[in-house]
């Protein structure tokens, strides 16, 4: 592409790298930080390089962080007591907008996938295990996905946790708030029939 | 959002801005950043730095470039002779896809448009006009959008070139290639209709 410069084809190719966007975005949207004020742009890359420098796994939960424990570790209004296991922060922060819960969490960063050769290992597993005790933890809720690797990771660490004497949960499968019945498939339809509750 | 730190916060407020990104893509965009290795997001924050200081406009047609002129005006293939003017950057960068258009461009930066309080001396009108003798334009395509703006500014340039004696073009309109008849919108296929030609 001999029609634009090397900078923006460079800054172009970096948008480029972020996960569902495409070639076009990609140009749109290094073409935007350019037509902001240069002030704009600067900080934009000032934001980048602090977050790199300052961001860091929390101590006890391995939530992102820019200081030893992230805030809701820190924070004396959560119950320490009960856990939930998510997948990534992105999960963390859709549980916490709910405003319902009021427990402390635990970042897995991934999830057990055989295929991928990711094993335990390879995310926070043993760090939510030295909490069990530290932090007299009573219930762990499971909060991982619903994918094969979701469901194999909270089977796995379930059976790990178990033996310690803990109670663990899952979140409840059924049908969202607000669908219609015909339009839900039929596995989210077996798993509500499956999870009845009495009225 | 107390639970997410500083750094994380405002490197999200920064995707944010971007047209077309909402709250959690803007996340999901920070997220993937803070998960690459280190230097990749530092060089992501370089490449920002490194286009905001180097790309500038052309000194003749106004396409973004980090030297004093653009490789398609310095290039001696192509045709200075003929300008085809465009509204922005994105505009040029998908007809040099084509590898059809040999002249040169004109980058409007924006189009005329009273509602928006932009006129001819907001976008690069001036600049455009500069060029007409000095390099000899005998042929302006507009290829402004078909937008009432695209549509104003082109008209508005036609009449200040014409006195001048140059050509002036705009680029066809018409059906779509591969796209069936019933389903062209009935603005499209009069203009297809208008400028149909003798085969």
């Amino acid at each position: 592409m001999e029609y634009s410069a090397v900078p923006l084809q460079r800054l172009i190719e970096h948008f480029r790298r972020i996960p569902g966007v495409g070639a076009k975005t990609a140009q749109r949207m290094a073409l935007f930080v350019l037509s902001e004020p240069k002030e704009e742009a600067k900080d934009f890359a000032d934001a980048i390089n602090e977050a790199v420098d300052k961001i860091r796994r929390c101590r006890v939960c391995c939530n992102l962080t820019d200081s030893d424990e992230c805030p809701i570790c820190k924070s004396p209004q959560r119950r320490r007591e009960t856990v939930c296991v998510v997948e990534n922060v992105e999960s963390l922060m859709a549980m916490e907008k709910t405003n319902e819960y009021k427990g402390t969490y635990h970042v897995l960063h991934g999830v057990i996938s055989p295929l991928d050769e990711i094993g335990p290992d390879d995310i926070t597993v043993k760090e939510l295990l030295a909490r069990i005790s530290a932090d007299g933890v009573s219930e762990v809720i499971m909060a991982t996905g619903s994918s094969v690797e979701g469901e194999l990771t909270a089977m796995y660490i379930s059976k790990l946790l178990k033996p310690l004497g803990v109670k663990v949960t899952r979140l409840a499968y059924g049908l969202p708030v607000g669908s219609d019945l015909q339009y839900a498939d039929s596995v989210t339809l077996t798993r509500a029939l499956q999870g009845r509750q009495e009225l």
